[in-house]
């Protein structure tokens, strides 16, 4: 069996560039995890989502708790046979979308209580019930259960909630210790919203707890791409050289760029897909929106370069009679640009850092990618 | 430049094995023609409509030419290049759409006027701008423009409606030979309601005219199966041997059976991917409801023995946890595997008539189909 691994091959600045090795398969860093909610990455096939490169996916254990539960998902294979797909899957520990999502919460030092906000039905989720959870779905790499502060949160009621996110670490470890088959990980999420010593504070908790990976978390929650880089820069400097970084629910192409240019090796965001399904494409030259009476017209493909399907063999004034119609294709077709986009942007990244020209790279990729916004 | 034909290879009772020629490729018949209504068959990528064995798509005139336009298509290189699907496509006139779409229809010797039920815009439909249209568009197999009366309809309402469609086939006719590249097709409709010499007086006056390839139309529309299969049996026979026949609109599977039984050699129908999109899925056992519960804990795939990836892949749990989830990838794989079914029932029937045992093949596949309902 395979054990959990990360080997750093080549750093450019703060930048890294290394593999992420699991039972599953490999998963070159810096890496882009596409979202697949419920059991899907929305409006795609898996074939396509592993044909534009993605080693890995993302499952929400919220989601599939409540529907269509993880018990379910055990008894008919686990999570990779139920959707099809053979490569790693990370799992988050459902506590952020407890906060965003469900009704009538309620939070004790021994878990967190909550209505569903798809049928009104009742649920526990502590540490604990989180790595059961995600060890019935067969999630390669799980998430502590941490609580998720809003934005902006009072420095001493930041504290608190990190420190119980501290000891809730520490149970999910044990939970996990006692539950997961070999080859599986944990990681520790770091917190400490905007404050500098409360990140250090937590990393610290979390180094000597002991896991095999470290999430960022607590980001992306509208502190702005400033705060969240200069969050960062005091951040990963604190967290072991030899283990992956993930930073959780990130971003925008140039959150991506500038990110992995503060030392994090992995991302998952919805971004690509729901945009995708609003009619938004990612291209070189910035965003677009396809819906625009502009490329009714418009016989050009999003990236003639590309060896996406989609990015390639449509004009645009397909793609924008296709949402006009309110058509399936639409959603999809655009959901899997924008994936092909991100993993290319990665692999980009990612030889920039072999060649030890990540600056320049992120400089001329921000100067174009701004050019027309 | 292949020029249009059909060739017919064996028969089985009035049964016929056949094949289409065109300059985009041949059409093995009986043939089950996907729609591609607004330029993509709803939920799905032309590139798996195509694995499922579909050899030729439907794109409808009314739909088109109000949105994007059949100039914009033209200017766009075309229906096949917009869509990105390769093989021959058949347009329908738009006819049957004017009567069952649009609003404030008005019919007159010379044309229909009616408005888009799209954005309320006025628009002219003559049997000259149907086949100007559906040149504009590219295809393939062009239809006349007909008049699609309802169901039921009075002996004399019925003669005077197909009289026009008649006089209106000869104008097609003129057009198209204005028109047309080689190797395109139009062919006439065979209308009459279910009065037996109408459609006698129909067919004979098609035939007058010359089409290299008839359709039978104003079937499917609420006569019920056995009324629907006794116009066939009148019908069938007064057309020529050495054309195809084209059943319009039909059908359910059993349709299809008892159709090519009769003489049919092309079909079209929505159905597959409509129900599809609404949780029905075709077994060779009978259609079942996938979103009902007592698949939810079903670890059995739609069709083990299929080769398409969506009946073969995926348990009807996953099936039905889509569907109740809402997700995008519910409609695709249904509308997926009802295409492979239906070209998996064709492709049974074709050898059924090659190997002369149609009747038999019929009995064994309806007795099998309808054992579960």
């Amino acid at each position: 069996m395979t054990t959990f691994g990360y080997t750093l091959h080549a750093t450019s600045g703060a930048a890294r560039r290394g593999t992420v090795t699991t039972p599953r398969g490999l998963i070159q860093t810096p890496a882009f995890m596409p979202v697949g909610t419920a059991a899907t990455v929305k409006a795609m096939q898996v074939r396509d989502v592993a044909a534009t490169g993605a080693e890995i996916i993302l499952g929400n254990t919220y989601h599939l708790m409540l529907r269509p539960s993880a018990e379910r998902i055990a008894r008919l294979g686990g999570l990779h046979r139920f959707m099809g797909w053979e490569g790693p899957i990370l799992t988050d520990s459902g506590g952020f979308q407890v906060m965003s999502l469900a009704k009538l919460r309620r939070l004790t030092e021994k878990a967190v209580t909550f209505q569903s906000h798809i049928d009104g039905s009742r649920h526990e989720l502590s540490p604990e019930r989180s790595i059961e959870i995600q060890n019935l779905l067969g999630s390669d790499i799980q998430m502590q259960l941490d609580e998720c502060p809003p934005f902006p949160i009072a420095e001493d009621a930041s504290l608190e909630s990190l420190e119980l996110s501290l000891r809730w670490a520490k149970r999910s470890k044990a939970a996990f210790d006692h539950l997961a088959d070999d080859g599986r990980a944990l990681f520790g999420i770091v917190q400490g919203s905007v404050y500098p010593d409360q990140r250090k504070r937590s990393a610290e908790g979390l180094m000597e707890i002991g896991f095999p990976g470290y999430s960022v978390g607590g980001l992306a929650v509208g502190e702005g791409q400033g705060a969240m880089f200069e969050t960062l820069e005091v951040t990963t400097p604190l967290l072991p050289r030899d283990k992956p970084r993930y930073l959780m629910g990130v971003g925008k192409p140039d959150d991506l760029v500038g990110a992995v240019a503060r030392g994090i090796d992995m991302f998952d965001c919805v971004l690509p897909t729901r945009s995708g399904r609003h009619g938004q494409a990612f291209t070189w030259d910035g965003p677009i929106n396809i819906k625009n009476a502009t490329y009714q017209d418009d016989p050009t493909p999003l990236d003639p370069e590309s060896d996406c399907p989609a990015s390639r063999d449509y004009a645009k004034a397909y793609l924008n009679h296709l949402f006009r119609a309110g058509e399936y294709l639409a959603a999809t077709l655009l959901s899997w640009h924008n994936l092909a986009f991100y993993q290319a942007l990665m692999q980009r990244m990612r030889t920039a850092i072999e060649d030890d020209r990540f600056e320049a790279f992120a400089a001329d990729f921000l100067n174009r990618y701004r050019s027309s916004s």
